[in-house]
C-alpha cells in the first residue's frame, strides 16, 4: 500500500539479498522509520519488542531471520538453532512456526553451502504468497461488504475493526483491512470505527495511519465504546484478523475481540474474521484450552506512548505509584460467536466442516 | 475514607459554610490537591470539567452549588437558573437532578433571605444520607462476597470492577468499592481487577488509587483485558456502580460496562450493580431508548494525561495528524445480564418488581 503516494511492503530485501528492510511500526504514526535487518539477533528482537507485529508478517520476518542466519551460520546446528530462537519470540501466533518450518524444509536436505541462497528464495515466495492471499481476501471480502452496503443505500457502511489487521500487519493488504481497501476501491462508501486498543494502542496507532494514508474515513473510539454503538445501530459489520485459528474456527486475536464478539452477537451485527490458511493451526480444536496466550510486560499498560505538545514522542505513566498492571496480549473468541471467516479460499462458517472444505489437504 | 492516614470526605463546607472544599479528581492519581468551590459558576465548572465526578458526588456537588448560588442571589428567578445550570452540567446521571430538586424543594417556599442557610443545611444533609446509604450498600454487599469467597478457600475472592465507584465517586465509602472495602475489614481477602476505563482512564488513576490508600490488593489491565480473565475462572463477580438506573432494572454506567456484563453472562460470572436510591429513574422504564448519552470531547480519547519520566504531569497525543475520534461516555447494560443490584436497603434481582419491593413509595 501506499505511503505518502509512493508504494511499500512492510518487508523487503535490500542490499543485494544482504539485508532485510521493514517498517519501524513501534514509531508510528508520528514517525515513520525504516530500518534494517542484518542478523539473525535483528530478526528475533525485531519480532520480539514489536518493531514488526502481525501474524502474517512475523511469519515473514521469521523466513527472512532464517535466511540471515544460514548467511552467518549454515551448518545444521546453526539451522536448528535458527528456528528454536525465531519460534520462541511470540508464543501465540502460529503463522512464525508455519513460515519458520516452511524455510526449514526447504533447505534442510540441502549441502550447507546451498542453504542461505536456498532460504532467501524461499522467504521471498512466502512474501510473495501472503501478498496474493491478502488480495484476495480481500476481493471475497469485498463483495460481503457491498452486499452489505446495498442495505443503507443512503450512508456508508460502518464497519468496525479492532487492532491492526492492515497491510501493516501483513505484507501488503492486510487481512481483515483488505476487504475494506478494495471495497473502497471499488467505489463502496466504507466508514471504519477504529478500536484503539490498548494497551498498545495498535488501533490508535497503525489502523488510523494506515486508514489515513489510503483516504478511507475513519473514527476512533475508545474500546469500550464498541458495544456502544452496536446496540445504537452504528455499526453494520465487524471485521478483525486472527493471529491462530483452530480447526474448529475459534479464532485468537488481539485481547479484547471477544468482547466485540459478544456485542455483535447481542446485538444482531455480522462479525467475521479475515484470515489466511497458515492462520489456521490444524492440530488444534478448542482454543480456549490449547492455545497458549502471551503474557506481555505490565509497561504497556501503565505507560503510554504518544506525542506531547511540543513534538516530543514519550511515554508517559498513568498508574499511581505502587499499583502493579497485567498485560494478556491474546483472547479466544469461540467459533460460536463468528458469523464467518473470510480466507484466500474463499468464505466458509467458522466450524470444522466449513474449513474442511476449503482445505482438504490441510483438513485431513 | 483515608488519604495517607487522614480520614476525608470527597466535598465539605468549610471557611464558617462560606465555600465548599473538593478534591480535584483530575489530578489524581499523581497529585492529591484540593479546590475551593465559592460560587455557582465554581460549581458548574467543576462538574463540568470532571474535578468531581462519580453520579452521587456530582449530586451532592449539584447541591452545594445550588447553597452556594443563593448566597449570591436568593431571588426565585436567580433560584430558577442555579437549578438549569446544575442540571445541564451532565446529562447522563439522575443523582444530579434529583439532589438539586432536593435543594430546591426545601428553600422555594422561604422567603428569599432564609433560601440560603436552608440550601446549605440541604446539602448537608444529602451529603450525609449519601454516606449512609453508601455504608449501608457495603454491608450488603460484603456477605455477597463473603459468601462467594467461601467456595475457594484456599484464594482470595477476584473482583472485576469498572471505571471508579469508589469513595471518590460517592461523599464517602463509594457504591461498588463500599462492599470491597467493609469485606477486606471484615476480614475477606480481596484482590480487585481494575479495568483502566478510557479514556479517562477512571479505573488506573483512582480506583487503583484510592484502593492502594486503603490497602486492598489490586491489579490494573486494560479494558480489553476482562473478557479473556473471565473466560479463564479469574474473576469470582463483578462489581460496578450506576449512574442512571431504570424502574426496571437497567443499569447505565460509564462506558464499556456493558461489554463486561455480555462477558460475565457468558461466562457464568455474577454481575451485580451497587447504587444508592437517587440513582433510580422511576420514570423510565427502557434505558436503551430512553436514557441520555453524554458525547465527550474527542480529545479525551486522543489525548492522554500521565507523568512523564521526568516527573512532569503532561497529555501526549495518541493520535495520527488528521484522525478525529468519537467519545460515548456511558453505556446501558440491559437488565436481563444483570445478577441483582445491591442498594443500601438490599439486594434485589434487577426487574420492575425487584426496585418496587425495596422502594414500595418510589415505585408507586
Amino acid at each position: 500500500m501506499k505511503v505518502a503516494g509512493q508504494h511499500y511492503r512492510t518487508i523487503r530485501p535490500v542490499a543485494g539479498g544482504q539485508e532485510v528492510e521493514v517498517i519501524d511500526q513501534t514509531k508510528l504514526p508520528h514517525e515513520f522509520a525504516l530500518v534494517r535487518l542484518r542478523t539473525l539477533d535483528d530478526a528475533v528482537s525485531a519480532i520480539a519488542t514489536m518493531i514488526v507485529r502481525g501474524a502474517p508478517l512475523i511469519g515473514a520476518t521469521g523466513a527472512y531471520g532464517m535466511a540471515l542466519a544460514l548467511r552467518a551460520d549454515p551448518s545444521t546446528p546453526g539451522l536448528e538453532l535458527a528456528r528454536q530462537r525465531l519460534v520462541a519470540t511470540r508464543p501465540t501466533a502460529v503463522n512464525l512456526r508455519w513460515a519458520v518450518d516452511e524455510v526449514f524444509a526447504a533447505v534442510a536436505p540441502l549441502s550447507p553451502s546451498e542453504r542461505a541462497a536456498a532460504a532467501w528464495q524461499s522467504a521471498a515466495e512466502i512474501c510473495d504468497e501472503d501478498v496474493a492471499q491478502c488480495a484476495s481476501i480481500g476481493e471475497y471480502g469485498r463483495h460481503i461488504l457491498a452486499e452489505l452496503a446495498h442495505r443503507h443505500p443512503d450512508r456508508p457502511l460502518n464497519v468496525l475493526t479492532h487492532c491492526n489487521a492492515g497491510w501493516l500487519a501483513t505484507v501488503d493488504y492486510g487481512t481483515a483491512l483488505a476487504p475494506i481497501y478494495k471495497a473502497h476501491d471499488a467505489g463502496t462508501a466504507v466508514h471504519v470505527w477504529v478500536d484503539e486498543t490498548r494497551p498498545r494502542n495498535q488501533g490508535a496507532a497503525l489502523t488510523a495511519w494506515e486508514l489515513g494514508q489510503h483516504g478511507i474515513p475513519h473514527t476512533v473510539i475508545a474500546d469500550n465504546a464498541g458495544g456502544h454503538l452496536m446496540q445504537h445501530g452504528r455499526v453494520d459489520v465487524c471485521l478483525v484478523g486472527s493471529d491462530r485459528t483452530t480447526a474448529t474456527g475459534d479464532v485468537c486475536n488481539k485481547i479484547g475481540t471477544y468482547l466485540k464478539a459478544l456485542a455483535a452477537h447481542d446485538c444482531g451485527v455480522p462479525f467475521y474474521a479475515a484470515l489466511n490458511g497458515p492462520t489456521v493451526d490444524w492440530e488444534m480444536r478448542d482454543g480456549l484450552l490449547q492455545i497458549p496466550i502471551e503474557e506481555r510486560s505490565a509497561d504497556e499498560v501503565g505507560l503510554v506512548r504518544g506525542r506531547s505538545a511540543e513534538g516530543r514522542v514519550m511515554a508517559v505513566s498513568i498508574l499511581p505509584e505502587g499499583s502493579k498492571a497485567a498485560n494478556p496480549a491474546f483472547d479466544v473468541t469461540p467459533a460460536r460467536l463468528l458469523t464467518g471467516l473470510i480466507t484466500e479460499r474463499g468464505v466458509c462458517p467458522a466450524t470444522a466442516e466449513g474449513l474442511r472444505r476449503l482445505y482438504p489437504e490441510m483438513a485431513g
